[in-house]
């Protein structure tokens, strides 16, 4: 199709979120001059008025930034096909189809995202995010010549003709699953039909990957996080966008090993491990998608297009890959790259066609999951120095702006959740999630999961009943570790004072060093100092690793903090802060950000242009192996203190009195402000 | 790979057999210089010097017609590479690598075509001829950079990586199977990996479809003719291009229905009709791979690509279609174009990457054995115009020239095949094959299959007893017809001639007409007069279907003919002719071709560029569909008559004495000499 040639006196035509803008000539189609400027607008039955899918809004008014008087007088009166269609089927007021209303001035056009043509009920939206859509599957209905014995083409053959002829789509592959089906399906859609054509990238060739008899103005997509503990699944409709359903559950994996070395262990150990995990998690992958198709009334087969994000353990268990290489050093990743597959190669129970995209690996311990976040918060889209950390077993750390990008992963072990703490558990009702210590009077009061007071309000006791006081979930130790430090309880070394016991009856000798009890009850809970260490350990990995991704950047500070996971969804910033786990950073400016590979899934889901904008923004990463830079030790060293040895927290310390330091650093001592350039 | 700038004083070099030349600078790789030009020579270790494929000889002394002096002082001497070579393996007596041979002066390079490295056993040849390669599978092998934990690319990765740098693949897609196995072979080799790369098309992205540790020089592929009675399969070295082995097989689906069309029946009759088919068909081409593999000493997962043709009703049940819409107008094919697909979706016992690319069908009842039977004959490519035809209860036939080819098929029945002859039968020990009639005595003599004398030299009475003579084979049909046509004892219209009762007892009465008793013996053999109308409507068919060939084409003769498939083997040209299958012609340049349809698939199976050949080809064709043709009807009339009631058999009649016409045609009736140009 090629651009009308334009002229100053044709209309302007500006097309809304996007901004894309372009003059037509009167009696242009709305659809059309879109799809010039490349904007995307959904179209099922390619323009017949009977699929609805490319509704548009005028926006009425002068909108002068733009230089254009947009009026519903500007955009051609209902047609018979826009009649035709509201009469079946509900027009919402003010919706137009673009392949029937046609440019007659100046227009002001929005492209709505939540165009929902079925009745639909979306259950529960995964995110609140609209996700521009590109999707890698387009549904396009044709109407194919019937059989003549003059011209002897086949039926498949014919179906392609009419593809071509109506979309454009040259050179089709077709799955071997639809030839022994293409003739009933043409003859049950009486020559119509709706046929799935799956694109991702632009030089491959498209392929027919699934033919419906008739109009079929439907087709879903499934976007999925693979966790160590926890597998997240949204089902989304890749016409409209809008997810549909979503459902989590557990990794069946975790009866072969709690953390992911040890199921590394269990493959090595066992000769059909590998095999076994990968069912393990296929068959309980094959339980989400019945339980998402059932809830929503979606049936499997209709689903078309699917993106998996994983760390690089889970990934290649969800390939069938033995993990065995990424169990030791050089951490080789069999595949890196994005992975193109089949679901039916997969077991997945899906239509044959049906395709799988697997986001790319940044490195060996930094996976397609933390490519997904990447993708996600975008730190590479902006001008910022954004911080993205991921805390797990293995923390996945990455750090860039729009001119550069790097990434790493920092053994914290698990103690952020809690296993290496006397009295930690995991987040569930009855555990700490909230301290507060009296500086003063060095009391505490606590908030726990499941009970809105706190413990110094009248409600606590009687509310706090049922569930107990059980432990100190991952936030929660936070909290109390930033809290003792705050009131003096720890020095910056991380040592409990014990000289305090004088003054408090909390502090209490526990040989050669001391405890702080933090709840008297039936099970009383204390803090010991080798908890206390235990959080010094993680926090100076995870800071050490930060620091090195914050050498290669040159930078001695980061604009923008984004916590993934369960874990940065929970913590509070200010204390992770001051404990030191993060660099400073305004208060503001760092989020919990959620289960961002979980967006990025669906982002790349929807749109594959975000897939070849990950795969490139990957590319360019540059992957720092912290156990390999001369530099981790110290940083280690220093970022066991509280918040750091050398490190300034100025803006932390604007909205939290920090305890004064021991002791400035020597004038010969090297500072990050120093060594700014080093790598300039 | 840019073509180096050529002076004059560059050495010339001619590449044979494909006379392609060019001038090259001295030093210049002679692989090098045949990549240029598009000659291909194989090479698997991309010019190591270790696989020995890319051998080739100097032809030396003067070629006046191409204005070269080749010599072998004009190639540089043995070098390292070639030393090692030659000293671990065999280099025959002036074989040179051209991966290390350099050009120093003119040369005459010839290329040929049975380079074998390994002592293959090459036990019987499909057919003589030569196919030039230029297979859909290329072996690569590539030296792998090892993992290393400053760059955190995948294995996979870092082997695409070294199939771009010393193949040039970008873009490569990988096979899902070989996800989990990429790891653990190339640790095997130690980095070192044959990677099988398979690409069909030059628009489509090469598919790296298996891969083997260390250097694996060795492919190779099937190429299969299913006919509905039997079913012929080759097996060749895509490397070499020779044919390992070959085996053929009863269609087991002759237990649905000896004819297509009661296999159709079948289909329409039984629910898992077309499954139990499809799966006698695949389960006895596992057979005949096993037999092949076992033969050769091959395993089956080193076959990486196949070829299959089949007519259109195998064509179709072969890929899983049910060929019910082939059973009735518009004779509707599921799909006409060249199919690509996996062995493994065609539960094929072969490599799980094994690719299958099946030739274009050209019509509903011209399949793709006609279009490999047209590709191996290669009418498209002659200046002459050519005939081929496939006599089947279907005839296929297919007419044309360079500039112009049509197709068309002719319901033939099963009369050719001895099927409504009273004396018919199958040819088998017993048969007869040969008959002459002595135009005096009226008597016959005959041969029989598995006797050599003829039933009038002294042995053959000897010889018979343990056969007998059992009835009349195909071939045998055509003969006593023509016989008693050249006898007199039928007229030109076919009908036994009662007068001649009163000259020979051979001719007796038989209610209202009168018969011909070939053979008395235990059981007396008689052609009766139906069964002369039997073949008369079959080759009146037959005819009438070239005829309207003809007319498309606007020829009154053709100039040469190939008679495809058992039947066109046997039978002799001249008694066709006599009879009126096929139209006047040079009796030398009337040809069987064997199972052309097997040559054409082994073609395109050691050859791309053939697939591209014949695919344009059958779009090209134009397909008649006789039923539809008004003239058919007058052709079919005319030619019921012997050997034709109009059309003149002039070059027939420069050897064989015909019996007088009865009559000439009338002044006013149409000749298809006079009709010539009508459609030019």
């Amino acid at each position: 199709m090629n651009r009308q040639a334009e002229s100053d006196k044709d209309p302007l035509v500006l097309f809304m979120p996007s901004g894309r803008r372009g003059r037509f000539k009167k009696g242009t189609q709305v659809l059309e001059a879109a799809r010039q400027l490349g904007v995307y607008v959904e179209s099922v039955c390619g323009g017949r008025g009977i699929c609805g899918r490319c509704q548009i809004e005028v926006q009425e008014g002068h909108f002068a930034k733009h230089g254009v008087t947009s009026a519903d007088t500007h955009i051609s009166a209902f047609g018979a096909k826009e009649k035709r269609y509201a009469e079946k089927r509900e027009l919402k007021d003010g919706r137009r189809l673009s392949c029937s209303a046609t440019i007659e001035g100046d227009l002001v056009v929005d492209i709505p995202q939540d165009v929902q043509v079925n009745a639909q009920i979306v259950r529960k939206a995964a995110d609140t995010r609209l996700i521009e859509r590109n999707p890698a599957i387009q549904m396009c209905y044709v109407e194919v010549e019937e059989p003549d014995m003059h011209k002897p083409l086949g039926d498949l053959d014919r179906l392609k003709t009419a593809l071509e002829r109506d979309w454009g789509f040259s050179d089709i592959i077709v799955d071997q699953h639809l030839l022994p089906r293409v003739q009933k399906i043409l003859r049950q859609g009486k020559w119509s039909v709706t046929a799935a054509i799956h694109r991702d990238m632009d030089t491959a060739r498209p392929s027919l990957i699934a033919l419906y008899p008739g109009l079929k103005n439907e087709a879903y997509g499934i976007a999925c996080d693979i966790g160590s503990t926890t597998i997240a699944m949204h089902l989304s409709s890749l016409l409209s966008g809008l997810t549909i359903a979503s459902a989590g559950a557990s990794n069946p994996q975790i009866r072969f090993g709690e953390d992911l070395m040890s199921r590394v262990s269990y493959v090595m150990m066992n000769p059909d491990g590998c095999e076994a995990m990968t069912n393990a998690v296929h068959n309980v992958l094959n339980g989400l998608i019945e339980e998402l198709c059932a809830e929503a009334g979606v049936d499997p087969v209709d689903i078309l297009d699917a993106v998996f994000v994983g760390n690089p353990i889970m990934h290649h268990l969800f390939l069938g890959i033995d993990p065995t290489e990424l169990g030791g050093a050089p951490f080789a990743l069999a595949v890196s790259g994005a992975v193109h597959s089949w679901a039916s190669d997969l077991n997945l129970a899906l239509n044959h066609g049906t395709r799988v995209y697997m986001l790319p690996c940044i490195a060996g311990h930094v996976g397609a999951d933390a490519a997904a976040a990447t993708l996600s918060e975008g730190p590479h889209r902006q001008d910022e120095m954004m911080l993205l950390v991921d805390v797990g077993t293995n923390a996945e750390i990455v750090l860039g702006n729009q001119s550069r990008v790097v990434a790493a992963s920092s053994p914290t072990g698990p103690a952020f959740e809690g296993a290496e703490i006397s009295c930690g558990q995991r987040a569930a009702a009855g555990a700490i999630e909230r301290v507060r210590i009296d500086p003063q009077t060095l009391e505490p009061r606590i908030r726990i999961i499941g009970v809105e007071p706190w413990s110094d309000e009248p409600d606590f006791a009687a509310q706090a009943e049922k569930t107990g006081v059980t432990g100190v979930c991952g936030s929660g130790i936070i909290e109390v570790i930033a809290e003792m430090y705050l009131a003096g309880i720890i020095t910056e070394d991380g040592v409990i004072d014990g000289s305090l016991a004088a003054r408090s009856k909390r502090i209490v000798e526990d040989g050669r060093t001391f405890s702080y009890i933090l709840w008297e009850g039936e099970t009383p809970l204390t803090i010991t100092q080798n908890d206390v260490r235990a959080i010094q350990l993680a926090k100076a990995a995870l800071y050490a690793g930060i620091k090195l991704l914050m050498d290669k950047q040159s930078v001695d500070q980061v604009d923008r903090i984004g916590l993934a996971g369960a874990f940065g969804s929970f913590i509070d910033p200010k204390y992770a802060m001051v404990l030191g786990l993060v660099p400073d950073c305004d208060l503001d400016k760092v989020k919990a950000v959620g289960n961002a590979a979980g967006t990025g899934a669906r982002m790349a889901l929807l749109n594959r242009d975000y897939r070849r904008e990950i795969e490139q923004t990957v590319t360019a990463i540059e992957k720092i192996e912290t156990a390999l830079e001369p530099k981790f030790q110290e940083h280690f060293v220093n970022a066991m203190a509280l918040p750091n040895k050398i490190d300034p927290f100025p803006r932390l310390a604007e909205t939290v009195t920090l305890p004064p330091k021991a002791k400035q650093p020597a004038a010969g001592e090297a500072t990050t402000g120093r060594r700014r350039r080093r790598r300039g």
